[in-house]
């Protein structure tokens, strides 16, 4: 495979001089910046993850900061989820969704202050769309990107550890909510929240010149539970239903097709953008929805991060938009955005780059005697 | 350098396998796609693209397409220049701005038909842009991604292979204008442009299945001219001027600080995005403006792809946007984005990585008797 060149419009974040120092063997870009994707062996980053703790690079989950008197309007109109109720302190796991209810980014929206949130974002251009909306309808508040990158500490391990680190009250943060710290002198919000099932913490550094410190501080005191580097980890997520934007969607894909309608709010105001398409799909139910397929044999497949379609009959019903290996079933398995008629239990056919792999639907998060 | 991972949000042009092909060693991100940076040797293909013609594979180079009855509005509304006389078969470079005068992108606005244009980007997600603004201001227009992928014929022989290949008409072209071509069945514009000052044409494929026939036919008619793979190429196009939207422009940078305010036209309509504010600006002038800086010795430096800071007297100036090594120059250069009171002719340091080094300003194109 060539090389992918690094270029300008790449950026480090303030911990990539220590990913590297741990191994990091391959980035992506992410927001226009390099996110650690592996440190050599995917088994044990998993055995990590899910049985210890790991740390993660998460810096590319860029911060798009919203603040001034419309601040919260402008969050509002945004997200399809109410917001109307938050406090400062607290975030909400929002779907962006544009003009026609489609998704354009599944970011948590974290209420800093009364005039200033801050929506930590999957990859794409939140910040274009927002300073779009804002300008266009008037609002007074200004976009930006703060200097903030967060650091996730996840695994069943990473409670003892934050914990250890900035205190015991870190225990009764409830999800998604978050809260002020200083370790030497770092400055950090500390959100229970990371791209895991398996609990865990994000570290918001708001000092990216601090990076290497940080980094150097949660290595030494979760040096006890034996912490190591990872990063969102394909098997982990897929096995636990968590769903990435950008991977798991195309740009018609609507809330209610990748169980995401539990957290879109239909009586938010009218102005919100998308709401009455959502209403109105909502109404008449999506045409496709997400669920499990795991596929037969167990044979490790490589990573397959493209869309392969998906058939019954020959016929195809939809696409299976990511795949893995899943260390816990010992198969393969991805998420197949199907035809809404097709139901777990249903056998279908994934065709792969080289062949016609058979598999079944499933119900999503993914269990062991579903195989 | 750690390996950058191709993931699935990275596609692949029609004409990726024919680049491999040919010894493509390194890509960047582009557009959510995979841009080929070289084949191995830099100053062959300087030459080859100074001295004789090369072909390019720009498909990342996307087209935003605006289609529809409210089409034309819309591409006037995006764009900070007069296009109401635009004729069908034209295009026009134009500098689409937010509503604070900043550059969002620099693409050729082409008019396909009465009720559909083509924008052919750099690399920022116009697409969202564009359809906030359509959405918001209640505009009848579909904003999509059509199968469409630029490859560029350019050199000083891009002429007559073109001709060779399509027709002598194709020499009767103007700047920035197309024309309908077909090759073997395979449907293209045909249009003069390209991200060169060598001259040539860009061959915009309709359908991508047909785009390693494509490169093959392109391949054999240039043949006669030895034609060979290329890409943009930082020497050719700094000695020359052209701008990088990205990689020689922030987020604030406004048209006239970087040698656009002759593409803006100030007596477009008031609903123009950025227009007010470009007004202003031009006439209390911008606050940077954009010089060459020539740098002393005569070492080649690794290709400079990141700002470093511009000094006199060791205060900070001004950014050096993007350096190179100047074949033509024998000299490391590159643009300077510099306070407007900085003169041609002023020394100024630059502050690489490891050094200072000594340079002067100086006026764009760069010429041999400014080193």
């Amino acid at each position: 495979m060539p090389e992918l060149g690094i270029h300008s419009q790449l950026r480090r974040s303030p911990f990539y001089e220590a990913t590297i120092a741990e191994g990091a063997s391959a980035f992506i870009p992410y927001n226009e910046m390099l996110l650690p994707l592996g440190y050599t062996d995917p088994e044990a980053e998993y055995r990590r993850l899910t049985e210890g703790v790991a740390m993660w690079d998460v810096g590319a989950e860029r911060q798009v900061q919203l603040r001034g008197p419309d601040a919260s309007e402008l969050a509002q109109v945004l997200a399809a989820r109410d917001l109307s109720k938050a406090v400062v302190g607290q975030g909400k796991y929002v779907a962006l969704c544009d003009h026609a209810g489609s998704i354009l980014n599944d970011p948590i929206a974290l209420k800093i202050d009364d005039d200033c949130w801050w929506l930590s974002i999957a990859n794409s251009d939140v910040g274009l769309w927002a300073r779009c909306v804002a300008a266009e309808r008037g609002m007074q508040v200004e976009v930006s990107e703060p200097d903030v990158s967060p650091l996730a500490v996840q695994g069943p391990d990473a409670e003892d550890v934050v914990a250890a680190l900035i205190g015991d009250w870190v225990r009764d943060l409830r999800y998604f909510w978050f809260g002020d710290a200083e370790i030497d002198g770092i400055p950090l919000k500390v959100a229970r929240s990371g791209w895991s099932k398996q609990g865990g913490f994000e570290l918001y550094l708001t000092d990216g010149s601090r990076g290497l410190d940080l980094w150097r501080i949660v290595k030494e005191a979760g040096a006890p539970w034996d912490i190591g580097p990872g990063n969102p980890t394909p098997s982990e997520r897929i096995e636990n239903g968590l769903l990435s934007w950008g991977g798991d969607c195309d740009r018609q894909t609507n809330p209610f097709e990748v169980r995401l309608g539990r957290f879109v709010d239909l009586d938010v105001p009218d102005d919100v953008i998308g709401i009455q398409a959502l209403r109105r799909i909502s109404a008449e139910g999506p045409a496709r929805h997400q669920l499990g397929i795991v596929l037969e044999g167990d044979d490790p497949r490589p990573g397959h991060s493209v869309w392969f379609d998906v058939l019954v009959d020959g016929t195809k019903i939809g696409d299976m938009t990511n795949g893995t290996w899943s260390y816990k079933l010992e198969r393969n398995i991805g998420f197949g955005l199907v035809g809404a008629n097709h139901q777990i239990g249903d056998s279908v056919q994934v065709q792969l780059d080289d062949e016609i792999v058979p598999g079944k639907l499933t119900d999503i998060p993914f269990r062991v005697e579903d195989r």
